[in-house]
């Protein structure tokens, strides 16, 4: 799917090496193996053996951040933490761009953050009337400040009471001059994996195609509510908190994670892909010929098509080169910028009747146009089917959906959305359908099997706190709307 | 395919448009469209109502070439020729880049070229002796030499005349100030097609993927030997000879066009899929999956799976974002800037028997790389599937392969190959396989159904001229060496 | 001068626009003018109607930072503050290029600095113990903290308790959302002005030079312990101390600040021209003719000449174009090196007896190559003349000389460094001849009329703090040593 | 002055080095000591000793051209030449940045020139009735075009016939892959010189000061009509004409080439400081202070202080930094631009009686802003002397004045222009003034002691060819017109 189209975007990716030679070009590989997860900014901090940080970090791409090989090699120290980031608009300042390094007297600290914290405005407001000074719109700046406060404190003590303080989805790693800490919040919301280099160093990855870019040795899955510390002595598992239950993030194997990862044991293209047979199942078609909207949704396309014994074509394509658009005068080039991005195949889908598998439906803008393209292009039937339920309520932990607003299915019935993206016939994969597919094995007695699908039920794994008041009320009330659904 | 990787590049991209508001921005995204036939260099030269031309060409991406809208803007006038080209590191000057603006008293030409000569060297030492002045290494400038030493000749005729003197694959672009030219070599080697705006406006462009771009409606293919003059009065279909037979380029349909673009009536995705169901039939392989090689062969790694009745799985994965590599001092470092590139999903082929396709082998280091990445992340059997015959003669139309020492094919047989890259077994599509797959329909009785097969035969349709002398000799007695293939 | 070599460094220059029509680029405008004072970094933060404020900050020089005009034009408002700086190697990080941003819920603040706090780091110690958390290397940010560590007590109450709880040399900008802010410290160690609009807006800037670039009037100096608001009911003139008394930097007029500022009513290029004049007096040579260094001594030498009935001549050219060196392998290369910064006239010097005129000797390096240069050239005699005193003792109040170490004169006497630099004779200006040249029309009873001198004499106006334990000590034994100059 | 304003503009500046090591630095060194010889373009061509020749040219500064270490560090070979030039907004593409690399199959040549050929259009017309191709709007390829017609001669005799069918203004340099060639114009319009390194090997350059700059000694100025030959057996003097009368441009010491240029013996700045001497006898004022320019006219202004026992001071400065505006809406905006550039000093110039010095009027733009500043700066009287003749007659040999409208003193009385430009009084040098001021002592019997003076009588050294139907029959009617001034 496109990401500019889409307006679903996860904010970050986190990767971090302790004690190994190579540590700035290790973290730049992992980055890089994690780009799809942030491509508004990125940085990296690193730490030397005379405890003295280093930093780089900018707006863009990877390779926009990192332009001389310059950039990268005058980050000396054999341990170091990396971020890439998303960014709405009016937060993509330079402030925002993490890993943040912190200057105490005692030894700086760098941390790198992927997640959202649900309680963070109320913490803020307490924080400042400490006297506390915020200098990002981050929620990532409120750990720390946290910790200091608990200033008298043994720093690891500071650290625990601070991480049950905060609420939401998170995935944190602090660099301290001589240690590489690793924490995930209690409902292990966001990813987070630990691997080992052949030279026996650890590394950690927000995902496991991370480990595999950088050579490491897939070790285990980051638990939630644990405190994992990397240091001279090796990895010491600890926990902050044992009141845990697992609720990944099912967007993760939705949407954005890298196919090539595997999350709590379950590969993302084969869970895609059994995502694709059960909606065949759920929601068959009769057509010609199956496309997938590339590159998030070919995985399920070909599910569906192979459940469905229907021939899995190439009827969409992505323009694999940046497309710098300039100012466009009228209606005839805007819709020639879209071309730029994505392609229908005439060749392929003239006169056919079309099933066409996407992995989501956000706004709806991206549908719509994919569909007059396929239509432009000749196709004589288009039946749309999503690889996912409805999506109708925000997400709190960190993808950036912000209003339901914008959400298609929050406001329309499928009957509704079906005239509105102009397909013959729209269908979405159910709840226990997605469950069914992904079927994370260690999840124990976990609700959902230890997935998240609140933005499809608005029942959520934890309380909203700052997000509570009000707004929620109002998607209680929405939740009936949608219960015949 | 990775580029990058395997040493075979197509030469260049063209794309034209005459009359029409907007010239500079259709141009630009007609040439992103045809951004995967070269990456080194592009251009755009225009030219207004008043005869003035305006040009703005660099080395790199379109998007590094044209960074400010100013770039673009400037560039005025409703006639336009554009130029992507891929360059070899000693021919990467800003001299090479296209098109070329030739500065003359009774008016300016612009020329963009798409192919390769096999006659340029005779043609300059002779053109020189008369006093010529080359300033690049390209072919191109031959042509426009040549009608001027036609001076006193109509300009047309001196056209026509310069291009019976010139042999090999060549598709140019002659944008003068009251016309846009184009013309086709004799066997119509390299793909050429034209187009037609709402406005009511000609496009001329390598792919019909660069038609759609710009929202044009496709009118025809530009036949071998045709000369078509785009002007005030409309279009005009003339010859510049009539001793013309089709031998279009095969590895258009195996490796370089898009997959969305139809040449001659054949669309490229649906001959790659043939190629893959053919490939399935004449070699077939024990196996528990389909992988294909992205993003090149995965149109025919879903044919094969189709044909074969296999799972088709995702089991290599390209990075879409830019690898950007800086020193790499150890071993183990370049090994993972390979995986930077392109990562085996081990989640899918651990314990797996694999059958990989992969669109050709031509210098096999790709190969030996993918396989190495899949065994490593616990492929148990590995079979490589080639969809186009094994690749032993060079191209001498344009694209980049320069000696027949590089070809992997031309200096080891089968077996040797299955060893060298280390797989359970190797297998490759019949030349008659590959013709039948892609099946011109206006081939007519050009011989091989109307392709070029040449890279695999030997046998090359046109004389050599400039390559002829001792290469020639060497390459026919390797000719017999493969027979027994 | 050439900064680069010199290693005397203004940290900062500061702007400021209240309620004006092109607030981003009146200050853009405004911070060209004051690029003089740091080349490291630039930035601008301005605040809306709505209370919403922009930034944008890089390293780099100004051009460099805002090369987009969508990077000016997207910072809306009519309010602004912009900062320039100088920034050590150590200290290049971006998150210490000013105007800092600071996000509470109550409102944002932007703050710009130029200056040193010599009690920095004992308030960061105290912050920190409280819980503070800082993320760059400069004082600049513990004013705020100070700020908010009062937060029950209104604003200016406690920004004016805040500013008496810091000491040192320092102009800060401060911008909230309502009014723009600024304050001196009690000694009027660094410069600041305000002027006036034609359309009655307010504009505050480290010099004149600035107040002349975007057109305004000059309405005041600030002076030592005012602070003074602008707001939409005018400019309101008050104080947080009365406990001043005015010691501006004499290196503001000897070598930093540009000749056309005025700074306390003096104008810059005339002082200087009178610090030549008296030098004559002091220090006469034998000589044909005198030279400068350019571009800051240029015009005490025009006053050497003047009153030394010599001819003024250029013998020194410094080239305008930046000199980017690559690697250079030999020692004659490096040599080349400093000569593509600097050149010796030879048509010029040859075969003269020559005086050449230099505003200080810091390190003593430039002049050794200067004056290998000079010889070079053909020069007869070299007669060195200073136009301020031997530079013995570090400035605490911003400008960055860090140790005594590296003060060519703190460690050699003047007979000492007449042969080091290889001159026929070397002379300095006397500290009161200093102070008479300069000659500070509203210093009232002030000693050194209103200057300070502490980098001649060791003898500075404010007690030094953090830098006082055993450093001061160490300067104070030294200070003996030089008493019979 | 600022060639922003002026619209004076030089070509172009030439170097070369034979057969040293780190000829490619050395060549980057002496561009770079040429930079104020032309802004927009740079480039250099190295060969190696396997005649592989080697070249990187682009638009821009030469820190822009050459941004990487690597861009230089890979033209290989101990033989280079480099350029860098002037191009007009129409010609500015990167197809006329020199110098220019041309193709042979009998060896490589390349190409650097200085100065405007008077038959460029006639000699093109005639070659390109031949065939001749040519890719650059410049002047320069036409020499290598009448070379290659004479192919069948040796390249030695071939050479020197087309320098004597070649008129105008010209230095070239042409790299061939065993030898570096000089040649200049028989009038020796555009200077040159030659320099030896301490290695033994020759240089080449449009000044002097580029042989300072690489640490070369000084060997000669090349003479009009010498073709100098640098190859392994030395340096070698020849002539391609023994017609010649030495007629060196006077604009080089008035305006052009570096304050410690030595041209033909008589170095640059003591020439201006003689022409303001002069220019304070002949046009003497009475007023309390005299100003320069900067830079080009501070020589002058220094002269004319010392001569009129008037005190030389700083009224005007030049900001040193690039100032890039962006879209300014209001006329108080675009003024402001101006003082981003250029600025009074009002603590100098309040209430005085002003001389201001500058070098030359062209259109007159900047003289009228100029004095603006000055008197809003508060200057009582403004007294502008100019140390040179009105320049009423355009330059044919390589400064860009295209046309006499744009010659305020081609249009305008003196009177007049004192009115224009709002000076209280207004005085030139006279003709016979400057001859004698910059006094060449080589000039032997050649009219105006060996300078050219045709811009400000009209009196061409040579035929015009091209340029004289009716152009020059109308500035024959305009030189009687001012016969009276």
């Amino acid at each position: 799917m496109l990401n500019e189209i889409k307006g679903l975007n996860e904010e970050c990716g986190i990767f971090g090496v302790f004690n190994s030679p190579h540590a700035n070009q290790l973290t730049y590989i992992g980055l890089h193996a994690l780009q799809h997860r942030g491509q508004e900014g990125a940085g990296i901090v690193t730490v030397d053996d005379d405890h003295h940080f280093y930093q780089h970090r900018d707006r863009g791409l990877l390779s926009e951040v990192f332009k001389d090989s310059n950039d990268l090699h005058r980050l000396e120290g054999e341990t170091a933490i990396g971020h890439v980031r998303y960014g709405t608009s009016g937060n993509n300042s330079i402030a925002n761009v993490q890993p943040f390094l912190f200057k105490f007297n005692d030894g700086d600290l760098a941390l790198a953050h992927n997640g959202n914290l649900t309680n963070a405005q109320s913490l803020k407001a307490q924080l400042e009337n400490k006297g506390a000074v915020f200098q990002s719109n981050s929620d990532s700046e409120v750990l720390i400040h946290l910790i200091r406060q608990k200033h008298s404190m043994p720093f690891m003590d500071a650290l625990k009471q601070s991480l049950n303080e905060i609420h939401g989805g998170f995935a944190f790693l602090i660099l301290k001059r001589d240690a590489l800490i690793a924490a995930l919040d209690p409902n292990g919301i966001r990813p987070l994996c630990v691997g080992q280099l052949s030279n026996g160093a650890y590394v950690v990855a927000s995902e496991t195609c991370a480990l595999d870019a950088v050579g490491a040795t897939f070790v285990r899955d980051v638990q939630p509510g644990e405190l994992i510390v990397i240091d001279h002595d090796g990895m010491h598992i600890d926990h902050y908190t044992t009141e845990t239950q697992l609720a990944i993030c099912s967007m993760e194997y939705i949407y954005f994670a890298r196919p090539d990862s595997n999350i709590h044991g379950v590969n993302v293209h084969r869970a895609r892909k059994r995502m694709g047979m059960q909606l065949a199942k759920e929601q068959p078609a009769d057509a010609d010929m199956v496309i997938g909207v590339p590159n998030s949704s070919l995985s399920a396309a070909s599910g569906y098509a192979e459940a469905a014994h229907l021939p899995y074509e190439m009827g969409l394509i992505k323009n694999q080169y940046v497309a710098r658009t300039f100012i466009e005068p009228t209606q005839e080039l805007r819709e020639q910028s879209v071309r730029m991005k994505l392609s229908a195949v005439s060749g392929v889908v003239k006169d056919k009747r079309i099933v066409v598998i996407d992995d989501s439906i956000v706004r709806g803008t991206t549908s719509i146009q994919l569909v007059k393209l396929l239509r432009n292009a000749g196709a004589r039937k288009v039946h749309l089917r999503i690889a996912s339920p409805p999506f109708r309520f925000p997400c709190f932990y960190g993808i950036d959906v912000s209003t339901r607003a914008e959400l298609m299915a929050a406001n329309h019935s499928i009957q509704e959305m079906q005239r509105l993206i102009n397909v013959d016939s729209l269908g979405f994969l159910s709840v226990q359908g997605l469950i069914d597919s992904i079927a994370v094995p260690d999840a124990g007695t976990a609700p959902n099997r230890g997935l998240t699908v609140a933005y499809f039920t608005g029942k959520y794994p934890t309380p909203l706190y700052d997000y509570e008041a009000g707004y929620l009320k109002s998607l209680k009330q929405q939740r009936g709307m949608f219960d015949e659904d």
